[in-house]
């Protein structure tokens, strides 16, 4: 839909495990961060959209999670909606914001995104994981996967299912075998998109992975489930990432410096697509582009939804900033790269920024809000003006349960 | 906020314990009914807000519930929003459907709530009471109505914390002591309630309970904690409830009949207030009336929160039914009973319709819509006009987490 609302601020936490934090210090200090940079006061919101994924499962906080955050700083009445949509929590609470704001339903509001997913006992977090799939599911799941990793162990390619951190990496692992196979993707080219974006991430505070790594480096670490290596896969981290939402009217009002535009946000939920069916991330890309008036060639930089090396590639594909098959290249040619045509994951992205679940789609809000605004030090690609922000959460089906695309521009 | 929005059909399970059936049942059999009522068809749903509180910690199913119950009956593609605000769950899923709508971002968006709350190992279910407060504040709370509790059967009154089924009966039940010491209201009033109720509930196929109790049943009943006995509690259950909103434009263009205006539904934050602060219900009360030029003696009936006895008479005295103080009066003197002026809980309310917790924001929306449309049965007040829903859910500080009022019109 077309908006008519922009980011006033942004903020985020740097992303890491935070033994001694829980939600109510991350989601306080991307908030305050968010309202500082906006240029306003906690008593300005007038209303919350919180997004979180797995605090039930990890520490046992359910239902009110916004508002025992925001409580925790003094501020209630205004409404708080808690929304939840796995790994595109963040981003939900985003497109909520984002149209009641349009809407005209209010003139301030905070979108933020918290998670506390590590935790000294990783079946908790792991638990989180399994409750973003469809339960039922994911027992059968579990048995067709451990039967092909048994086959593909046969064939001397390495892996098994059930070795991984999740079944989600099962998943990206057994489409990574596919694209393989489709479109001689190679195993270097996912550790490229690795390697370019723990180069990118030793460039961002905020990212949880400062070291660089080649593509050696990537290849020679611990196998995860073939073909991926455990540097091909996002971390467990904690962290919050937030933004202030105004009217536009507000933020004239307000004289707010360099607003960025929200051209749109465009959610789809997952859906049973046959194989010649566009799935989620096409559908929410071309969709995000028409309302924009815009196509790929206009954008200069992306954050896309990198959970596993590969899914970044086949992302490239499927928003079209390639054709089929030729996302493998893309990376390889260093379109994708700092100082590249196109850079994609100037964050880090998940992989190397991290990926606290219900967090990582407002933290890619957060990264091209600042670009935008060239606030993006060492990583700022000059004279950006417009950038796209792919975030999918969950499974189902044979697709993702929910994907949001979001295109601002300065 | 003024809307611009009706409920064109409404439906739902009847509450009980579902041991055989979980989310995807429970949700379909309201969606499916909702629809029928409205005269649409799956296809027809352009987005929707899916309530649920519990299924994490129930059931493992976090993240994606909505979607989890949706795919199952093949609706995809459609944004769904998956909000939870503890008990107002389902009142959350039902003001966002509502405000998108009345802001012409969709024209048919449905509104579900579902719960799976009990399960063979009741401490499940106890996980997920404990996760509608901040967990942070209930280990203080548990020492000190412990220590109340102790002083209180020091005293001669019997109870005692940590026998009771949740600690949000441990908080009424303060509340209620409070009321009685205040007020003087007595244990014979709040067994009204209950009778009350029974009898409401008695009336309604869709009622957890159909046995009519007398005052003296509710007395001579399990003492949970004082005041308060096991039937002055609401009971643990399943259930799905659905309404389907859609635009005036839309309706009249279908030709729904009897669409039931929504006149206003508003929702705040708990907030620590001062005592001559107003609290979450009546903020949200006079905000509701105000916006929709209405006050109490323009209601023909209502649906409260009655998630124990004391907080029906509680709940009087905050949207303004009565005078503070009065709320016991009011239910002695039958004004709140069917064939009184002011019925409340028609439904058999959350004491014996049942109170799966994120379905039942919607059940009270099913209640007064299919009375304003002189759908309801042996329990219909005759020409009701309008109705007032009053949905709260868990608590924060000295105030309930969410707060949800909401008046509909025929």
């Amino acid at each position: 839909m077309k908006l008519n609302a922009v980011i006033a601020g942004v903020g985020m936490t740097r992303f890491m495990k935070y033994p001694d934090k829980g939600l109510k210090e991350l989601g306080a200090e991307a908030t305050r961060a968010a309202l500082a940079d906006a240029g306003l006061e906690l008593a300005d919101l007038e209303g919350a959209f919180v997004g979180n994924c797995a605090a039930g499962l990890v520490t046992g906080q359910e239902s009110i999670r916004g508002q025992v955050v925001l409580d925790s700083m003094g501020v209630g009445k205004i409404p708080i909606v808690n929304v939840e949509n796995a790994c595109a929590s963040g981003s939900t609470a985003f497109v909520q914001a984002s149209v009641m704001v349009s809407a005209g339903l209010h003139d301030v509001v905070l979108a933020l995104g918290v998670e506390k997913l590590s935790h000294p006992d990783k079946s908790k977090s792991f638990a989180a994981f399994a409750g973003a799939m469809d339960v039922d599911e994911l027992k059968q799941m579990m048995e067709d996967l451990a039967k092909a990793a048994a086959e593909s162990a046969r064939e001397g390619k390495g892996g098994g299912a059930g070795q991984s951190r999740s079944m989600f990496m099962d998943v990206y692992a057994s489409a990574a075998r596919a694209h393989m196979e489709k479109w001689g993707t190679t195993r270097e080219q996912f550790a490229m998109v690795s390697a370019k974006n723990s180069l990118h991430g030793s460039l961002n505070p905020n990212a949880q992975f400062h070291e660089v790594l080649s593509v050696e480096d990537v290849l020679a670490d611990r196998e995860i489930v073939y073909p991926l290596t455990r540097s091909m896969c996002s971390p467990i981290g904690d962290g919050a990432a937030a933004a202030v939402i105004l009217s536009e009217r507000k933020a004239r009002e307000l004289g707010v410096e360099k607003p960025v535009r929200i051209a749109t946000t465009v959610m789809h939920s997952g859906y049973n697509h046959a194989e010649d069916e566009p799935d989620t991330v096409q559908l929410s890309s071309a969709e995000a582009f028409e309302e924009a008036g815009l196509g790929p060639d206009d954008l200069d930089l992306a954050e896309v939804h990198d959970a596993s090396a590969p899914a970044e590639i086949i992302a490239y594909e499927q928003i079209g900033l390639c054709k089929p098959g030729e996302g493998g290249r893309l990376v390889e040619e260093g379109v994708t790269r700092l100082g590249g045509r196109l850079p994609v994951n100037t964050s880090g992205g998940l992989l190397r920024k991290g990926h606290p679940v219900g967090a990582s789609g407002l933290a890619q809000v957060v990264e091209i809000s600042n670009q935008l605004r060239g606030r993006a030090g060492k990583r700022q690609v000059e004279g950006a003006r417009r950038g796209l922000a792919q975030n999918g959460g969950g499974k189902k089906g044979n697709d993702a349960a929910a994907m949001v695309v979001t295109i601002l521009e300065s």
